[in-house]
Protein backbone atom coordinates (compact mmCIF):
# COMPACT_ATOMS: atom_id res chain seq x y z
CA UNK A 1 0.00 0.00 0.00
CA UNK A 2 1.21 3.73 -0.91
CA UNK A 3 2.75 5.52 2.41
CA UNK A 4 0.22 8.96 2.44
CA UNK A 5 3.83 11.21 0.56
CA UNK A 6 3.66 8.29 -1.92
CA UNK A 7 -0.32 8.41 -2.44
CA UNK A 8 -0.17 12.69 -2.94
CA UNK A 9 2.46 12.89 -5.25
CA UNK A 10 0.50 10.07 -6.97
CA UNK A 11 -2.26 12.17 -6.95
CA UNK A 12 -0.18 15.60 -8.00
CA UNK A 13 1.09 13.75 -10.67
CA UNK A 14 -2.18 12.66 -12.20
CA UNK A 15 -3.65 15.63 -11.37
CA UNK A 16 -0.74 17.52 -13.76
CA UNK A 17 -0.93 15.26 -16.73
CA UNK A 18 -5.20 15.43 -16.96
CA UNK A 19 -5.00 19.07 -16.46
CA UNK A 20 -2.37 19.68 -18.84
CA UNK A 21 -4.46 21.35 -21.43
CA UNK A 22 -5.05 23.90 -19.32
CA UNK A 23 -3.32 27.30 -19.74
CA UNK A 24 -0.72 27.95 -17.48
CA UNK A 25 -1.75 30.35 -14.25
CA UNK A 26 0.83 33.10 -14.48
CA UNK A 27 0.68 33.98 -11.14
CA UNK A 28 0.74 30.02 -9.97
CA UNK A 29 3.81 29.61 -11.78
CA UNK A 30 5.42 32.72 -11.06
CA UNK A 31 8.05 32.46 -14.01
CA UNK A 32 5.97 31.53 -17.48
CA UNK A 33 6.19 34.61 -20.04
CA UNK A 34 2.89 34.25 -21.40
CA UNK A 35 2.59 37.76 -23.14
CA UNK A 36 1.37 36.29 -26.59
CA UNK A 37 -1.91 35.71 -24.92
CA UNK A 38 -2.50 39.33 -25.42
CA UNK A 39 -1.95 39.03 -29.02
CA UNK A 40 -4.23 37.96 -31.47
CA UNK A 41 -3.42 36.12 -34.36
CA UNK A 42 -2.38 39.00 -36.96
CA UNK A 43 -0.17 40.35 -33.99
CA UNK A 44 -3.03 42.99 -32.57
CA UNK A 45 -1.93 43.34 -28.62
CA UNK A 46 -4.11 43.89 -25.71
CA UNK A 47 -3.67 45.69 -22.57
CA UNK A 48 -3.54 43.37 -19.50
CA UNK A 49 -6.58 43.81 -17.36
CA UNK A 50 -4.66 43.06 -14.04
CA UNK A 51 -1.00 44.38 -14.57
CA UNK A 52 -1.24 46.64 -11.48
CA UNK A 53 -2.53 43.32 -9.11
CA UNK A 54 -0.55 40.69 -10.47
CA UNK A 55 2.60 42.81 -12.53
CA UNK A 56 5.53 43.13 -11.07
CA UNK A 57 7.78 46.48 -10.47
CA UNK A 58 10.82 47.45 -12.46
CA UNK A 59 10.67 50.89 -11.44
CA UNK A 60 9.27 54.45 -11.26
CA UNK A 61 10.36 57.66 -13.17
CA UNK A 62 9.61 60.93 -11.95
CA UNK A 63 9.65 63.37 -14.94
CA UNK A 64 9.61 67.23 -14.32
CA UNK A 65 8.31 69.61 -16.77
CA UNK A 66 7.31 72.88 -15.87
CA UNK A 67 4.33 72.46 -18.11
CA UNK A 68 3.66 69.21 -15.66
CA UNK A 69 5.25 66.95 -14.26
CA UNK A 70 4.44 62.74 -14.82
CA UNK A 71 4.85 59.87 -13.19
CA UNK A 72 6.65 56.89 -15.11
CA UNK A 73 5.91 53.53 -12.99
CA UNK A 74 6.92 50.36 -15.45
CA UNK A 75 5.69 46.97 -14.81
CA UNK A 76 6.66 43.59 -16.25
CA UNK A 77 5.21 40.10 -16.17
CA UNK A 78 5.86 37.73 -12.94
CA UNK A 79 9.09 36.47 -13.21
CA UNK A 80 10.58 38.89 -16.04
CA UNK A 81 13.28 40.28 -13.29
CA UNK A 82 14.46 37.10 -12.15
CA UNK A 83 15.13 35.82 -15.78
CA UNK A 84 16.91 38.92 -16.88
CA UNK A 85 18.83 38.71 -13.82
CA UNK A 86 19.88 35.18 -14.68
CA UNK A 87 20.00 35.10 -18.06
CA UNK A 88 21.09 39.11 -18.87
CA UNK A 89 18.43 39.42 -21.20
CA UNK A 90 14.13 39.67 -21.49
CA UNK A 91 12.30 36.33 -22.23
CA UNK A 92 10.53 35.88 -25.09
CA UNK A 93 7.34 36.73 -24.16
CA UNK A 94 7.66 38.56 -21.00
CA UNK A 95 4.89 42.00 -20.96
CA UNK A 96 6.24 45.45 -19.86
CA UNK A 97 3.09 48.42 -19.22
CA UNK A 98 4.69 51.80 -18.61
CA UNK A 99 2.34 53.53 -17.27
CA UNK A 100 2.22 57.59 -17.60
CA UNK A 101 -0.19 59.69 -14.99
CA UNK A 102 -0.80 62.94 -13.83
CA UNK A 103 1.09 63.70 -10.60
CA UNK A 104 0.10 66.02 -7.30
CA UNK A 105 2.62 67.06 -4.41
CA UNK A 106 2.27 68.42 -1.28
CA UNK A 107 4.62 69.27 1.72
CA UNK A 108 4.26 66.24 4.02
CA UNK A 109 6.54 64.58 6.70
CA UNK A 110 9.09 63.26 3.92
CA UNK A 111 9.72 66.71 2.79
CA UNK A 112 8.13 67.93 -0.89
CA UNK A 113 6.23 64.80 -2.30
CA UNK A 114 5.20 63.99 -5.85
CA UNK A 115 2.82 61.50 -6.66
CA UNK A 116 0.50 59.35 -9.04
CA UNK A 117 -3.12 60.40 -9.53
CA UNK A 118 -4.41 59.95 -13.24
CA UNK A 119 -3.14 58.02 -15.45
CA UNK A 120 -2.76 59.32 -18.97
CA UNK A 121 -1.41 56.75 -21.35
CA UNK A 122 0.08 53.41 -21.49
CA UNK A 123 2.66 51.93 -23.53
CA UNK A 124 2.94 48.09 -23.33
CA UNK A 125 5.61 45.83 -24.90
CA UNK A 126 5.93 42.28 -25.69
CA UNK A 127 9.11 40.50 -26.30
CA UNK A 128 9.47 38.65 -29.34
CA UNK A 129 12.48 36.75 -29.85
CA UNK A 130 11.15 35.04 -33.66
CA UNK A 131 10.42 37.88 -35.27
CA UNK A 132 6.27 36.61 -35.21
CA UNK A 133 4.08 38.98 -36.99
CA UNK A 134 7.08 40.34 -39.86
CA UNK A 135 3.44 42.10 -41.82
CA UNK A 136 2.52 44.17 -39.13
CA UNK A 137 4.24 47.60 -38.46
CA UNK A 138 3.63 47.28 -34.74
CA UNK A 139 6.52 44.17 -34.51
CA UNK A 140 10.17 44.72 -34.83
CA UNK A 141 12.95 44.90 -33.59
CA UNK A 142 12.55 42.15 -31.15
CA UNK A 143 9.29 43.52 -29.81
CA UNK A 144 5.81 43.99 -30.37
CA UNK A 145 5.10 47.93 -29.51
CA UNK A 146 1.49 49.41 -28.39
CA UNK A 147 -0.21 52.53 -26.79
CA UNK A 148 -3.43 53.46 -24.84
CA UNK A 149 -4.59 56.55 -23.91
CA UNK A 150 -7.03 56.96 -21.07
CA UNK A 151 -9.94 58.19 -22.55
CA UNK A 152 -9.84 54.82 -24.61
CA UNK A 153 -8.13 52.85 -22.67
CA UNK A 154 -8.35 49.47 -24.01
CA UNK A 155 -8.27 50.69 -27.82
CA UNK A 156 -4.64 50.35 -28.80
CA UNK A 157 -3.65 53.62 -31.07
CA UNK A 158 -0.24 53.36 -32.36
CA UNK A 159 0.63 52.53 -36.02
CA UNK A 160 3.98 52.15 -36.80
CA UNK A 161 6.26 51.76 -34.34
CA UNK A 162 9.09 53.38 -36.02
CA UNK A 163 7.06 56.40 -36.14
CA UNK A 164 5.29 56.37 -33.04
CA UNK A 165 7.49 54.26 -30.38
CA UNK A 166 10.96 53.60 -31.18
CA UNK A 167 12.52 56.64 -31.55
CA UNK A 168 11.95 57.48 -27.77
CA UNK A 169 14.15 54.17 -27.25
CA UNK A 170 17.05 54.88 -29.84
CA UNK A 171 19.33 56.07 -26.34
CA UNK A 172 18.63 52.56 -25.50
CA UNK A 173 19.52 50.61 -27.98
CA UNK A 174 22.38 48.66 -26.45
CA UNK A 175 20.10 47.36 -23.77
CA UNK A 176 17.79 45.89 -26.21
CA UNK A 177 15.78 49.66 -26.39
CA UNK A 178 15.01 49.39 -22.51
CA UNK A 179 16.34 51.67 -20.22
CA UNK A 180 17.71 49.52 -17.88
CA UNK A 181 19.59 51.79 -15.30
CA UNK A 182 16.10 52.88 -14.04
CA UNK A 183 14.85 49.23 -12.80
CA UNK A 184 17.59 48.06 -10.16
CA UNK A 185 15.71 45.05 -9.74
CA UNK A 186 17.00 43.75 -13.02
CA UNK A 187 20.58 43.45 -10.58
CA UNK A 188 19.39 42.47 -7.88
CA UNK A 189 16.57 41.36 -5.94
CA UNK B 1 -18.09 5.08 -13.24
CA UNK B 2 -16.78 9.08 -12.98
CA UNK B 3 -16.41 11.09 -15.78
CA UNK B 4 -13.23 12.75 -16.10
CA UNK B 5 -14.07 15.94 -15.17
CA UNK B 6 -16.08 14.55 -11.96
CA UNK B 7 -12.16 12.31 -11.63
CA UNK B 8 -10.13 15.74 -11.90
CA UNK B 9 -12.56 17.63 -9.75
CA UNK B 10 -11.78 14.86 -6.62
CA UNK B 11 -8.66 14.61 -6.88
CA UNK B 12 -8.05 18.28 -6.52
CA UNK B 13 -10.44 18.26 -3.68
CA UNK B 14 -8.26 14.92 -2.38
CA UNK B 15 -5.09 16.91 -2.93
CA UNK B 16 -6.47 19.95 -1.48
CA UNK B 17 -7.76 17.97 1.98
CA UNK B 18 -4.22 16.36 2.00
CA UNK B 19 -1.80 18.86 1.90
CA UNK B 20 -4.04 21.22 4.07
CA UNK B 21 -0.93 21.42 6.61
CA UNK B 22 1.53 23.17 3.86
CA UNK B 23 1.97 26.48 4.14
CA UNK B 24 0.14 28.22 1.60
CA UNK B 25 2.13 29.69 -1.48
CA UNK B 26 0.88 33.58 -1.67
CA UNK B 27 1.99 33.71 -5.36
CA UNK B 28 -0.29 30.70 -6.38
CA UNK B 29 -2.91 31.98 -4.12
CA UNK B 30 -3.04 35.04 -5.02
CA UNK B 31 -4.89 36.13 -2.03
CA UNK B 32 -3.01 35.13 1.49
CA UNK B 33 -1.89 37.41 3.81
CA UNK B 34 1.06 35.73 5.31
CA UNK B 35 2.56 38.96 7.00
CA UNK B 36 3.44 36.89 10.20
CA UNK B 37 5.28 34.20 8.84
CA UNK B 38 7.90 37.12 8.67
CA UNK B 39 7.60 37.77 12.88
CA UNK B 40 8.76 35.81 15.89
CA UNK B 41 7.15 34.16 18.85
CA UNK B 42 7.48 37.63 20.51
CA UNK B 43 6.97 40.10 17.40
CA UNK B 44 10.16 40.23 16.16
CA UNK B 45 9.62 41.37 12.08
CA UNK B 46 11.83 39.98 9.38
CA UNK B 47 12.28 41.93 6.00
CA UNK B 48 10.60 40.09 3.17
CA UNK B 49 13.49 38.12 0.95
CA UNK B 50 11.84 38.49 -2.23
CA UNK B 51 9.43 41.80 -2.35
CA UNK B 52 11.02 43.67 -5.75
CA UNK B 53 10.15 39.79 -7.14
CA UNK B 54 6.92 38.78 -5.59
CA UNK B 55 4.89 41.79 -4.22
CA UNK B 56 2.93 44.38 -5.85
CA UNK B 57 3.44 47.88 -6.34
CA UNK B 58 1.19 50.79 -4.07
CA UNK B 59 2.88 53.87 -5.32
CA UNK B 60 5.78 55.75 -5.77
CA UNK B 61 6.85 59.05 -4.09
CA UNK B 62 9.47 61.19 -4.86
CA UNK B 63 10.77 63.57 -2.81
CA UNK B 64 12.33 66.55 -4.05
CA UNK B 65 15.09 67.87 -1.32
CA UNK B 66 18.01 70.01 -2.11
CA UNK B 67 20.13 68.06 0.41
CA UNK B 68 18.83 64.88 -2.15
CA UNK B 69 16.04 63.68 -3.77
CA UNK B 70 14.65 60.24 -2.61
CA UNK B 71 12.14 57.88 -4.56
CA UNK B 72 9.82 56.42 -1.82
CA UNK B 73 8.11 53.13 -3.38
CA UNK B 74 5.43 51.21 -1.55
CA UNK B 75 5.68 47.56 -2.21
CA UNK B 76 2.40 45.31 -1.03
CA UNK B 77 1.93 41.93 0.12
CA UNK B 78 0.09 39.42 -3.10
CA UNK B 79 -3.58 40.68 -3.15
CA UNK B 80 -3.40 43.73 -0.60
CA UNK B 81 -4.90 46.00 -2.86
CA UNK B 82 -7.37 44.13 -4.32
CA UNK B 83 -8.87 43.21 -0.94
CA UNK B 84 -8.40 46.93 0.17
CA UNK B 85 -10.91 47.80 -2.83
CA UNK B 86 -13.39 45.23 -1.75
CA UNK B 87 -13.31 45.98 2.16
CA UNK B 88 -11.98 49.14 2.29
CA UNK B 89 -9.18 48.38 5.03
CA UNK B 90 -6.10 45.90 4.71
CA UNK B 91 -6.33 43.02 5.64
CA UNK B 92 -5.02 41.24 8.27
CA UNK B 93 -1.58 40.18 7.74
CA UNK B 94 -0.86 42.49 5.02
CA UNK B 95 2.66 43.42 4.19
CA UNK B 96 4.05 46.93 3.10
CA UNK B 97 8.06 47.24 2.55
CA UNK B 98 8.65 50.98 1.74
CA UNK B 99 12.17 51.19 0.17
CA UNK B 100 13.53 55.00 -0.16
CA UNK B 101 16.41 54.64 -2.16
CA UNK B 102 19.20 57.26 -3.54
CA UNK B 103 18.15 58.77 -6.99
CA UNK B 104 19.79 60.01 -9.90
CA UNK B 105 18.76 62.10 -13.28
CA UNK B 106 19.25 63.07 -16.35
CA UNK B 107 18.08 64.46 -19.48
CA UNK B 108 16.09 61.58 -22.00
CA UNK B 109 13.91 61.66 -24.36
CA UNK B 110 11.21 61.80 -21.58
CA UNK B 111 12.73 64.56 -20.54
CA UNK B 112 14.39 65.59 -16.81
CA UNK B 113 13.88 61.69 -15.44
CA UNK B 114 14.76 60.38 -12.43
CA UNK B 115 14.81 57.35 -11.11
CA UNK B 116 15.82 55.35 -7.91
CA UNK B 117 19.40 54.23 -7.64
CA UNK B 118 21.11 52.80 -4.11
CA UNK B 119 18.64 51.99 -1.38
CA UNK B 120 19.44 53.88 1.77
CA UNK B 121 16.79 51.86 3.86
CA UNK B 122 13.10 49.87 4.12
CA UNK B 123 9.70 50.73 6.19
CA UNK B 124 7.99 47.37 6.65
CA UNK B 125 4.49 47.23 8.59
CA UNK B 126 2.30 44.07 9.18
CA UNK B 127 -1.08 44.52 10.06
CA UNK B 128 -2.32 43.28 13.05
CA UNK B 129 -5.88 43.43 14.03
CA UNK B 130 -5.31 41.18 16.96
CA UNK B 131 -3.23 43.44 18.55
CA UNK B 132 -1.29 40.25 18.78
CA UNK B 133 2.19 41.76 20.85
CA UNK B 134 1.41 43.79 23.48
CA UNK B 135 4.10 43.68 25.27
CA UNK B 136 6.26 44.42 22.35
CA UNK B 137 6.58 48.14 21.56
CA UNK B 138 7.15 47.52 17.54
CA UNK B 139 3.42 47.23 17.36
CA UNK B 140 0.57 49.38 18.89
CA UNK B 141 -2.07 51.38 16.60
CA UNK B 142 -2.92 47.84 14.34
CA UNK B 143 0.25 47.93 13.12
CA UNK B 144 4.18 46.08 13.51
CA UNK B 145 6.39 48.20 12.52
CA UNK B 146 9.85 47.78 11.52
CA UNK B 147 13.05 49.65 10.15
CA UNK B 148 15.92 48.16 7.96
CA UNK B 149 18.95 50.37 6.53
CA UNK B 150 21.18 49.65 3.93
CA UNK B 151 24.11 49.02 5.96
CA UNK B 152 22.84 46.12 7.71
CA UNK B 153 19.97 45.28 5.69
CA UNK B 154 18.47 42.19 7.34
CA UNK B 155 18.86 44.08 10.80
CA UNK B 156 15.39 45.96 12.36
CA UNK B 157 17.11 48.81 14.09
CA UNK B 158 13.61 50.61 15.43
CA UNK B 159 13.27 50.30 19.02
CA UNK B 160 9.72 51.81 19.48
CA UNK B 161 7.42 52.63 17.57
CA UNK B 162 6.04 55.34 18.89
CA UNK B 163 9.37 57.54 18.88
CA UNK B 164 10.61 55.68 15.57
CA UNK B 165 7.75 55.49 13.22
CA UNK B 166 3.94 56.92 13.85
CA UNK B 167 5.15 60.16 13.71
CA UNK B 168 5.53 60.46 10.38
CA UNK B 169 2.18 59.05 9.94
CA UNK B 170 0.03 60.70 12.28
CA UNK B 171 -1.24 63.19 9.25
CA UNK B 172 -2.92 59.67 7.64
CA UNK B 173 -4.20 58.78 11.17
CA UNK B 174 -7.91 59.01 9.63
CA UNK B 175 -6.57 56.30 6.65
CA UNK B 176 -5.28 53.51 9.52
CA UNK B 177 -2.11 55.66 9.20
CA UNK B 178 -1.37 54.85 5.72
CA UNK B 179 -0.53 57.44 3.33
CA UNK B 180 -3.41 56.29 0.55
CA UNK B 181 -3.61 59.00 -1.94
CA UNK B 182 -0.18 57.92 -3.19
CA UNK B 183 -1.55 54.73 -3.84
CA UNK B 184 -3.98 54.43 -7.05
CA UNK B 185 -4.43 51.27 -6.98
CA UNK B 186 -6.48 51.28 -4.01
CA UNK B 187 -8.97 52.65 -5.97
CA UNK B 188 -9.09 50.91 -9.02
CA UNK B 189 -7.21 47.65 -10.54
Amino acid sequence: MMSRISFVVFLALTLAVLTGDQPVNSQAAGKTFNGFELVDKTGNIRKPADFRDHYELFGAWMVLDPKGNQMHVTYASPGAAEYYRKNGKFADGTVMVKEISKTDHAQMTTGDAHWATAPIQWFVLIKDEKHRFTNNPLWGDGWGWALFKADTPDKQVATDYKKDCIQCHIPAKSTDWIYVQGYPVLKSK
